[in-house]
């Protein structure tokens, strides 16, 4: 019942102590000016989940993409939009998203503001799949929404 | 492949659409001054975790507890502390804390501060237990962690 595995990370700034930025993505495309921060993943055995920071700079985006897994997320910086589905919803401070199973979904910064989220998934999930063009066509019917998306 | 369930929830100076302030908890003592607001949690039947944000005013403080669950922590607001087995943390905004199985902790506000933080936690888990005293007798060796401690 001691403190063994506790620990602190104490944050400046958006930079947290022991915490790297990484790469969004290790491969693919279909992003631009985003990076990812594991803050409590695999370096912590005990969870069955994992918090990650992601922020993406101004006018950049997440990749277009769908998975098994849901999302939770807590907007913790600046100012941006989602596309879930076919729904666009603007985003600002400590909104929360929840993204459902297999919903195509895409995050952008504004045009002149940082976007940071806290993103929390299940530590055992599927990877990402990047919708092709056909699923695009069939799933997406909301024109605004498909005008909007980056590839 | 729709956003069938997918939900945005805004939030306007920490108070969410749809999301209700409960009290912290329904039974026991232990606690002053704080609530919860239940985020993402059974309402999202997908979820195999859920995000509470908990709302401490100042000089109030969470229960001092420990459970075989881990928490994951993120400040969003204000500042205070968090007792962590034998250590003593001063907590600010956006600093993570990790919570290890089997750990008492407990959560101050300071004084003259709201300590407001998102906690994530297994959807299945344990119950709280309080420890007794003969438990923190033995569990707990630092005097100013032992006078910080509120029952």
């Amino acid at each position: 019942m001691d403190n063994q595995g506790s620990k602190v990370l104490k944050c400046d700034n958006y930079h947290w102590d022991s915490v790297k930025r990484h790469q969004y993505k290790s491969d693919g495309g279909g992003f631009s000016k985003i990076h990812r921060y594991a803050l409590l993943d695999e370096r912590f055995p005990e969870l069955n989940f994992h918090t990650r920071y992601f922020e993406i700079e101004p006018g950049g985006y997440s990749s277009l993409e769908y998975h098994r897994h849901p999302h939770s997320v807590v907007v913790i910086r600046g100012k941006g939009s989602v596309i879930i589905g076919n729904d666009i919803h603007q985003l600002s401070l400590h909104d929360i998203v929840f993204i459902s199973p297999e919903t195509i979904h895409q995050f952008h910064a504004d045009k002149d503001e940082y976007l940071g989220f806290l993103c929390m998934v299940d530590r055992y999930r599927d990877k990402p799949v990047i919708p092709d063009s056909e699923t695009v066509e069939k799933k997406i019917r909301n024109e605004n929404v498909r005008s909007m998306m980056k590839f």
